[in-house]
Order: structure tokens, then C-alpha cells, then sequence
């Protein structure tokens, strides 16, 4: 089965916004195992949208336009569609109240006359209501082609694909395809690759690919089979010999659960309590981990100690050390750590020192340059890092890292008991 | 003149990455006044590439490829292209020598084998120089059409676009084009729509169109002239214009510079120093400012105040306070500004409390709501938002907000002096 993307819209031609829908929805076609060949943008005008999903289903079995059902007169995607699949537009009863519902709670009551023609569908389609706007989702059959019909705001468009529109394509799939990703920090790209390269030969079902992120690599394996519980079992002894070679730079399986989620999670765990305390990150650490709902069981406090009267002030840290060392330095990032855990009542301290850049580096101590220490039970583990990239990638690298040794040390420490 | 975009990559098929070149690109293109009317993007298969550029030169003037100029087999772009426009590849010396030269510093020492082939050009081609990679850009024109050929990486194709590309296009046109944007901070896309309307109607030349951001509206304003220097004559009545209408709303005029740019900017001017007390935002307002290069002079320090305990033993925030009010109140916000004021040296303080979700929320206190204040000078002003989206938009939302307080606060205590 083929499935070709269009993405409708004059913003996406003029660059207004990033075609983040595109590779949402791409995702989870291949997800589904379901072959692209082709993506396009094409803006709000008749011709050029009739033409170029026309072209479309020439080529393709399944095809899924976003954007354009809005209920602006530039808004013409269901109408061009409906006339180049040969089908009338009639009024759908149930879209009708649904739009009278959704205006009744508003400020304005009533439904506005411009949304009338959302409640307009092509005969026999198959309506996708819309949790989160007004333009219902569409599936049209016809000659042995699928036309699907999403609305462009990504916040209607993703829970519609997963809720609807996926149970939907799976039905047309012959074999229920499931997968887990796997995910590593601790070892680039290339090094996963060769590590896992005789499963990645070896295999068709299940198979195997990796995805570069900042500071980790996913591997996503992903099995076809005759039903759920069947492709279980083929994931279960791939994902098992996975974790035997990584090891405990697994932190997940589960392709929901992010590094920060997987930290909170082992901290709820074994009951512990964080602090953190930040320079070059100024605030970025913390603040990923409070992205984590449910966080504050494991993180009350956060300093971002900038300068070095702060890092004094706040943690305590040596003068001597700030004047022999420098404030990016083991001795400052170990001090920083141990004051954290002082100035607060944490369990833990994850504490960071950089120079982030452009400017501030020397040939001994150059930009990029990062120490991030962990003091947990009297004992202070650091780390030396030379990130590449501009600021803001040296210090997303460094939130990344110091994560991930947040995880390690506690794994180390509570694992065995 | 019309261009048209090609992304050339299986991983932009598989959703792997999100394609920002094309909006780059777009955005780019739409600034120097060239018409788009396509984008697409197509796997590194021989034929379905040929296809594309096939029908790409049919529609239109420019066709600009991205991605597939690697060393690996998979890359074809330059080879296939070549073929379409029937141009014989030859070896460029210049990109020979460059291709040596780089890799004589690397760990390597000598160009791999399979890098050679990036030293191969269509006859007559220009070629742009990579700063940042192996590969050329390469710009073929013939039988009246522009095919320009960009490597994939984006810190490799932004700069090679802006810096070489762009003014190639720009000596395409009979014009000279120039813009200015506009950015204001305080009011919705549609008021501000509705207070430029006139300007948009009444005006061909300069042109106005509005770009909704989280917490702003971007405003750009573009004129068409046969001078640099006249075209900045057209821009100048209209954006002083909008200044009028705006006021301080508006906080730069500046494409490249963020608000957090022009919070630290008016810190300098006035010099002064600001600390940060966060609650729901968990340190990313402290992050923001601190991506700031240069940031040291103006903040210092920063606290993340999680728990109540943490707001009380840090910003001496009063207990009956917390117990009366609750931490998500006029009252706490307030006493957190003071208190981060009185716990640093800092002149200002800013501080945020909030309910971000999903869950925690009441009746009375829904999640979302948010505040945030600013003490400044024995003066505390303190504001109330009632946010919508998941976590992540909330807090975004109350940290733009924050900056911008912040940055109202500074103009209504020290424009004057």
C-alpha cells in the first residue's frame, strides 16, 4: 500500500510556519508499514490543489491531504476534492448539531454563518469528528482509492490521525504491525550502529532503524504479524538482546517516555529528592524536569548560580577554588554539587559549569567546555564534556548529559539493593 | 519569477526529521518577492527524483534542491540532476583543494575515497563554497531555468543560502527588496490585524503581513525599489506608522533580535540587574535570558521555588500567606518578587506561580491560571493570565509574558528620566 502526503496552505508556501504535520504524519505511516514515495505543499488555489491530487491518486493508494477546512472562503480543500472524486457535497445532521454544541458554549453562542459549510460532506464519506476544533475529518473510498481529509492545526490533526485515523489504515493492512523504541544515551550514532549491525542484516521481521536525537540515539524495532499477540513475541527476544548489549543505557522502551520522565520515574522509585544548580544551563536543566507532571514528589528546589558571587552566596563554593580553578572547572562543578545537597534538604544535586559561547573561551578552556557533577550519599561524581555547536546546542547537549548522569548514579547507588 | 522547492531524502519520507529547510527556504524566497506555488519532497530513488525535477522546471523559473550531495551512494542529487539538464560532470580543482585542506586538519588526514566524488561539478555550474561541510552548493542555469542544488544539513545550507544564494537571487530581480519586522508583544493576531487594516488595504508598496508567535504577532513590512535606499524611504513613514499605533508594544523592529535580546538590551541601558523566582516555569524564563550571550552584566542568579517550603525558607514568602491565598495567588506572586529582590542584590525581581496541569486545577483556580510580578524600585506590579493549552504551552505562554512584563516595567520606571 502507497500513501502520498499533501499539505494545503499559502503559510506552508510562504514559510510562515514549519510543516510540522508532515513529519507527524509520516511517522506513523511508516509506523503502519505503509510504503511514501511522495510529499507536497500546494497553496489555497483550485487549480493547482486539483492537479496536484490528481497526480496523487495516479500514483498512490491511500492519500491524506491536511489543511484548508476551515471556514474562510480560502478554505476550498474538500470542495476541490470532492469534484475531482466525482462526489456531491450534502449537509451531515450529525456535524450540524455538533457545530450548534461547540458555538453554544462559546461567547458567541450561535453558530457563524461562515462555519455553516463544515457541515458539508461528500456523499457516503466517513466523518472523523473533531475534539479539538470545528472542521470535522473526512474518509472518502472510491475506484479503489482512500482520500483522507485532516485539519491543519496540529492540535486537531494528531489526536484525529492517532484516534481515528490509525485504527482506520490499520484495518486495510493485511498483518498488525507493533514496534517498541528503544532508547540509548551514552553512545553516538555510529557506535549503536555497528553494535546492533548483525540485527540489523540479519532480520526482516522484526526490523530495525536507528534515530540520532541530542545526546541519545532511539532504535525503533518493529514487527509485522497476524495479530498483537504474535508480534509480541517477535519483539520480545530482539528488544531483550538490545538491552543485554546496552545495558543500562536503556532507559526506555516505551515510545511515550522521555529521558526526563525516566529520571522522575527512578527518583519516585527509590524516593529520592533532587536539587539542581546551574550555570552556563541557567535554568534549563530544572526546567525540563518540571515538564514531567507529578514532579514535585522528587524537585522543590533549583538554583542557577550565574556568576561567581552567586555560586559562593548560594553553594558555598571556595573562593580559593573559584580563584586556583575557575568557575568551569571539576573542583567548582564538585563544590557546586556538594552545596546544593547543603543548601537544601535534597537527596541528590546535579550541578553544571560551562562556557556555552561565542565568546569566553581560551585555547586551554574553549567554548563547549562542560563539567557536570552529581553528589548523592557523600559521594561526587563528575564529568569533563567538549559539546560541539552553537549556545543553544552546548547547552541543550549539557541538559542532556546531566540527565543521564543523574540516571547512571542512581542506578549505581540503589540498583543492587 | 517562480521558484519551487525540492527536499530530496528518505528520512524526510519515514518522518525522521522535521523539514525547517523548506520553511527557511520559503520564508526566504517570499522576502526576495519570488512567487512559489510547489514544494515537495521525494526519496533518493533515480527515477521518482527525475520525475520531480522534470515537472519542477516545467513550472517554474528557479528550482532549488536540498539534500542528497553526500559522499555515500545514496546521494544522487547532483548526479541526476546532471542527466535531466544533460550537463557532463567534471572535476573542480578549487573544490579539490578545499575538499584536501579540511581534511588534512581532521583526525583522518586524507579525503576518504568516497568523498571524491563531492569534487565532481556539472560543466559551467557555480559553485558555492561550504563553510561548514564537504559538499558545494551548486547553481546550474540553462535554457532560461535556475536549478540550485544545496547540501541537506541546515547549518550547512542557511548560511551557503544567506550568504551566497541570496544575493544571486536578489541580482535576478529588477528590484531590490527590503523589510523590516515589526514585533509586538500585548496584543492578539486579530486585534492587531484590525489595527493595520487600513495600511494592508490601502498599500501595494510597502506590503504588510502578520505572523502569529506564542505571546506575540510579528509584523513584517516589505518594499520594492530600485535602491536600497529607496526602499528604505518606503519602509520608513510605514513602521513609524505602526510605532505610533503600537507604542511600546512594539519592542523591536530587528528580524534577528528575540524579545529575551531586547529585555537584556534595556537592562544594559539602564543598568540594572534582575533575578528570577519561578514556580510553574520551573527555570525556563532564567534559561531564556541566560541564551543571551553576554547576559552576566545584567542577571546573576536565579531561583526555582517549587514547593511552598522552598518559597518561604528562599523569598521569605510569609506562611499565612501560603495558607490564606494558596501558592497560586496575587498575594504569593507578589511576596516571591520581593522576596527574590531582597535575597540577591538584584534591582528587579520577577516571579511566576501557576498552575500548568494537567493536573491540580479547581473550579476557582482552573489550570492555566498563572501570575506573574515584577518588583521593581519598592514598586510591585503583578499580573493575572488565564492560559490555554497542555503544560508545555502554559508555562511557554507565562515566560513570554514574564519577559514582556518585565520589559514594560523597565520603559514605565526609567524611559523618561
Amino acid at each position: 500500500m502507497v500513501v502520498e502526503l499533501i499539505s494545503v496552505g499559502t503559510e506552508l508556501l510562504l514559510g510562515n510556519i514549519v510543516n510540522t504535520n508532515t513529519q507527524f504524519l509520516a511517522e506513523k505511516c511508516a509506523l503502519l508499514g505503509l510504503s511514501m514515495y511522495h510529499q507536497s505543499v500546494v497553496g489555497d488555489n483550485e487549480e493547482r490543489l486539483k492537479d496536484t491530487i490528481r497526480t496523487a491518486i495516479r500514483r498512490a493508494d491511500i492519500i491524506i491531504l491536511s489543511g484548508g477546512l476551515g471556514p474562510t472562503e480560502d478554505d476550498i480543500t474538500k470542495e476541490v476534492c470532492a469534484a475531482v472524486m466525482d462526489c456531491s457535497l450534502v449537509e451531515d445532521p450529525h456535524t450540524k448539531k455538533r457545530l450548534e454544541e461547540r458555538f453554544k458554549n462559546s461567547i458567541k453562542k450561535d453558530v457563524p454563518e461562515s462555519n455553516w459549510k463544515q457541515a458539508l460532506v461528500p456523499v457516503g464519506a466517513t466523518i472523523l469528528d473533531n475534539q479539538n476544533g470545528t472542521a470535522p475529518g473526512l474518509i472518502i473510498e472510491k475506484n479503489g482509492k482512500t482520500v483522507i481529509l485532516l485539519p491543519g492545526p496540529p492540535d486537531e490533526l494528531c489526536p484525529m490521525f492517532t484516534g481515528q485515523v490509525m485504527p482506520y489504515l490499520q484495518k486495510l493492512q493485511p498483518e498488525v504491525i507493533r514496534s517498541r523504541m528503544v532508547k540509548i544515551c551514552g553512545y553516538g550514532e555510529s557506535k549503536v550502529e555497528e553494535m546492533v549491525l548483525d540485527l540489523i542484516d540479519g532480520q526482516k521481521n522484526p526490523t530495525l532503524a536507528t534515530y540520532a536525537k541530542t545526546g541519545e540515539v532511539h532504535l525503533r524495532v518493529t514487527a509485522k504479524a497476524a495479530s498483537d499477540e504474535e508480534a509480541g513475541k517477535l519483539l520480545k527476544p530482539v528488544v531483550k538482546e538490545i538491552r543485554r548489549r546496552f545495558g543500562d543505557a536503556v532507559y526506555t522502551e516505551d515510545e511515550d517516555e522521555s529521558l526526563q520522565d525516566a529520571v522522575v520515574k527512578l527518583l519516585k522509585k527509590y524516593e529520592l529528592t533532587v536539587t539542581t544548580a546551574e550555570s552556563c544551563t541557567g535554568g534549563m536543566l530544572a526546567a525540563r524536569l518540571v515538564n514531567v507532571p507529578g514532579v514535585s514528589d522528587v524537585f522543590r528546589e533549583g538554583f542557577i548560580t550565574y556568576s561567581n558571587k552567586a555560586k559562593r552566596k548560594i553553594l558555598d563554593v571556595n573562593k580559593a577554588t573559584l580563584k586556583k580553578y575557575g568557575a568551569v572547572s571539576e573542583q567548582t562543578a564538585k563544590e557546586m554539587a556538594k552545596g546544593g545537597v547543603f543548601a537544601t534538604d535534597a537527596d541528590i544535586c546535579i550541578a553544571i559549569t560551562g562556557i556555552a559561547g561565542p565568546d569566553g573561551g581560551t585555547p586551554e578552556k574553549p567554548v563547549g567546555l562542560v563539567y557536570i557533577a552529581c553528589y548523592l550519599q557523600d559521594d561526587v561524581r563528575v564529568e569533563e564534556y567538549r559539546f560541539k555547536g552553537n549556545r543553544a546546542k552546548i547547552r541543550e547537549q549539557a541538559v542532556v548529559k546531566a540527565l543521564d548522569l543523574l540516571r547512571r548514579s542512581i542506578i549505581k547507588n540503589y540498583k543492587k539493593d
